[in-house]
């Protein structure tokens, strides 16, 4: 056995994820490794805070990136703030949402469903009738921008309900990070967890989180230990808080974080509204072009993710053969549809770095040429 | 704020890990991102396996690196095959094996510890006393080469002893994995977990793991779920599986698996066993430079491991500010004790590409000047 070096294609990704990566980004990718208790590099993680709190538009000090995929973001948000025998009230309304209920039944949570169908956005009335019915529900969990159905949900609103429940809130971002708008400390958002290869152009393999005063309070004070060891924030607050020390808990993804860095440097020159904006320009060109030929959204207008457009797979079209054309023929990456969507719909990704112009073009001529 | 690209500064890492990275692992490092279920990016999963393989000498199907460092490696053994309420052997000589009984702990298991002195191998004698008092013991859990302690413990004999008990047998390779012998199937490791950054030079950021064929049965017929979805083996195997159809669980770390790819082509270009002798022998040439600096081993010669040699801070000496010099001036990173060792004990690595002449020469000659 003697196995060559491994040479990607070139590959233009408008999936769900991972997006293309920005060149300057491989770049800081690749420079050289250094310890991750050398002075130099714990400075560094202090920008990739602030950096971050940007990004989240949060002054939340607990703000840092779980050394894992957007999976166990969501993991680190449940087991550190979900004690055995809670009650949470999950919404749901696509793949993501199911994880939740996963997550908070291997919690010993005790999840309360509030069902949405797939493709459209979290019913706020639905939630508010589901706290009524549960007064003893502690934590309401949500999706703002679920990537298996290309809905936006009214983040907002959900938070403000939830608080007047007396519940903390754990919202997914993975895909709404850099790409819509998000505020969490003006929507008082209280655990929230990203991704980093969706809007901010990163590699994959790093989870964004912040948490609120409150949440910081409930985790500092659980009656339980946290289940994992790994994500337990009482231990991973030694090596990323802001105390002078940094205590050792694990080793940190070094590289990766140098990446991490990069990215939220780029979006921090572009500025975080004008990366917004552009989600939505190019949304709208791709919009324009994708009913031309005559495929339609999934979602209703009003509840669109710019980044990720689900579209319904055209009568009589071969799904898996378009997308393998697409991807041999024009080195084009689109997503397949997931779950309940699977055959049924595309998932085209504008997202990052890939939402341009060029993009935009090249789907469309793609596509056409296809179909 | 306006923060700028970073740089990290030139550094030789002859700590207890990450260790210098090979240029080569860099550079596959940056290449451009693609889909993680690309047919291109699937058959690179299948090669990563099969060196991995060759890398911990098994045939084990179930070969993969998890997607995240180490302690998340750890876990995924526990999680997976730890029921609650099962009787767990933990040996014990080092930060590692009581990061195990946190582990099992946090599993619902009962941990039953073996202890020896920190610096010292496990004692198989009492490994088997305590077997013989706990016959209700279901797994023994040891740290093959103690990376708080630079101690090699004979994990043949150990898992002879487990399995004559009926235990299976959870086996930390952190440090050990490509620099020195290791031999999952010939001594019938159960369980085994690594890092990428040890003595595979890789990025850190990953963990290498394998199952032999009574853990996978065991984690197969679990009486509980596991309580971790991001580790949930039964869920990770649809993706890493050797199924045809591969199905999403969370979006791998593409470029870090890159890198892991070229590293393992690059043991596999050296040659295992080539690889652990050169760990011997630069091992052996420090050991002598450092005879004649008056320093000395906290471990006996015949538990030493080549890759992390663990010696005594000479009387007198301070600590932090030697180490802060050899970095300012030398640009040379070695480790400070952990734990019990933390002011008493430098941890010099020569793990992986780092395990070189060149170094060597660089971490004597620097340490002469500076004491």
């Amino acid at each position: 056995m003697h196995t060559p070096s491994f040479h990607p294609p070139a590959r233009v990704l408008m999936g769900p994820g991972p997006s293309d990566v920005h060149p300057r980004i491989l770049e800081a990718l690749a420079r050289p490794t250094i310890g991750h208790l050398d002075p130099r590099f714990v400075a560094m993680m202090e920008e990739v805070k602030q950096l971050l709190q940007y990004a989240f538009q949060t002054a939340n000090p607990l703000t840092f990136p779980v050394s894992a995929p957007g999976s166990a973001g969501m993991e680190t948000c449940f087991v550190n703030l979900v004690e055995p025998g809670e009650k949470v009230v999950v919404c749901r309304n696509g793949v993501f949402g199911g994880r939740m209920v996963e997550n908070v039944a291997r919690c010993g949570g005790v999840p309360v469903v509030v069902d949405d169908p797939w493709g459209r956005p979290v019913d706020p009335q639905r939630l508010e009738d589901t706290l009524e019915a549960h007064p003893d529900a502690r934590i309401v969990a949500f999706v703002h921008a679920e990537t298996s159905t290309g809905v936006r949900s009214d983040a907002r609103t959900l938070v403000d309900i939830a608080h007047r429940h007396d519940c903390l809130t754990i919202v997914d971002a993975v895909t709404s990070l850099g790409g819509i708008e998000l505020r969490v400390d003006e929507w008082g958002i209280d655990a929230i967890y990203s991704g980093t290869q969706k809007c901010l152009s990163c590699v994959p393999g790093l989870s964004p989180v912040s948490f609120g005063e409150r949440a910081v309070e409930k985790i500092r004070q659980r009656r339980h230990k946290v289940q994992s060891w790994f994500l337990d924030l009482n231990l991973v607050m030694g090596y990323w808080g802001s105390g002078a020390k940094r205590s050792y808990h694990h080793t940190a993804p070094v590289n990766s974080l140098y990446a991490l860095h990069e990215a939220l440097v780029l979006l921090q020159e572009e500025g975080l509204e004008n990366a917004w904006e552009r989600h939505w320009r190019h949304h709208h060109a791709l919009r324009e072009g994708l009913a031309g030929l005559g495929i339609e959204y999934v979602v209703d207008e009003a509840h669109r993710l710019p980044q990720l457009n689900a579209v319904r797979i055209p009568d009589g079209v071969d799904d898996a053969a378009v997308r393998r054309r697409l991807l041999e023929e024009y080195g084009l990456e689109i997503g397949a549809g997931l779950g309940d969507f699977a055959g049924q719909v595309w998932r085209i990704g504008l997202m990052g770095h890939a939402a341009n112009a060029r993009n935009v073009l090249l789907c469309l001529s793609a596509l056409r040429a296809v179909l």
